[in-house]
């Protein structure tokens, strides 16, 4: 299978990470939406969405959306359990981690740290919200060693991705002690690879 | 099982068409986010993310996140096939509507129609971003009669939600003719039941 993705996106590293623990063979296109190469005509015809990480399955086929990618790859794997309540706890967090958690710290981190927009005006509140976020999950770790499952899920390949460099974005991780102990846990997973 | 919502949410209208279809019997605890009722301590314990839709099962255990409540609730009905690519295009629409629709639509309609803020400075941008996402699934009906599956499915239900009330918001539905017939036949689903 094939993978487009721009290598320092979040969303493109979570499908990276997984097919490196899932040790599925796989070959990954570099498309960078920086040069605006997901909209072009030729990109639009395999995702009219524009946007990457996008799978190619051998049979052709297009699948986008990072975490709907990340259930095709692991629905069968010990990262998506099979008990209906823990599935559902686990696309609870991922639908959590792209409507509450990326619009705030990946945009962060892309305007600070990829465009250099310090003073960009969506900053405030996307800090404040950020926050929220990541204050809901060191709570949860308080009594949680993982999102979602009693071992790591896609749930935690997910909320990792932009999570370990929010600092990028200016996020103050290391005021949330159960994350970093949950980024350690994440980094130990055997065949873990780094985004950069 | 419980139910607590706004009942003029589409969030929360999700969950509600999709216990009708199902015919699954369930209790309506009506929650007003306008009334600060999703940010009471009580609540809080319920639901970190003081959010509606929250699920309470008949266990006293409880899940969030409209779109994972459809699927805990369809997962071994017609609404989420057997199919793995289906399943995940299913998803991939789901991810589609919680980032690139209702961010855009469902807000633009709370701030219009509930709010009466037709000034808001957020209303331009998201009215643009809306109707891309319009024309996305427009052009997606141009060759299919559903979304993710031949029947309808969990992804119909979840853009259903906000796409079929959008004109609240100012986003002109009857220029997209493809939706329209869409929503046509969402509504002749077997025990469908309206917002209103």
């Amino acid at each position: 299978m094939k993978v487009y993705g721009t290598s320092v996106s979040g969303n493109c590293y979570k499908i990276k990470l997984l097919l490196h623990v899932l040790k599925i063979p796989y070959e990954w296109i570099e498309t960078d939406t920086r040069k605006g190469e997901t909209k072009t005509q030729e990109f639009l015809l395999k995702n009219p969405v524009g946007k990457v990480p996008l799978l190619e399955l051998d049979s052709g086929e297009f699948l986008s959306e990072s975490n709907a990618i990340l259930y095709f790859l692991a629905k069968d794997t010990d990262f998506f359990p099979k008990d209906l309540l823990i599935q559902s706890r686990i696309l609870q967090w991922m639908f959590f981690e792209q409507y509450s958690h990326e619009p705030y710290i990946a945009v962060n981190r892309w305007l600070i740290h990829f465009q250099n927009k310090k003073d960009d005006p969506k900053i405030p509140n996307n800090h404040t919200k950020g926050l929220d976020a990541l204050k809901i999950m060191n709570d949860h770790l308080a009594k949680n060693q993982f999102f979602g499952s009693e071992k790591p899920s896609i749930a935690d390949i997910s909320l990792f991705a932009y999570t370990h460099v929010a600092e990028e974005g200016h996020f103050p991780l290391s005021d949330f002690l159960n994350l970093s102990s949950w980024l350690r846990r994440i980094r130990e997973i055997p065949d873990f690879i780094p985004i950069y």
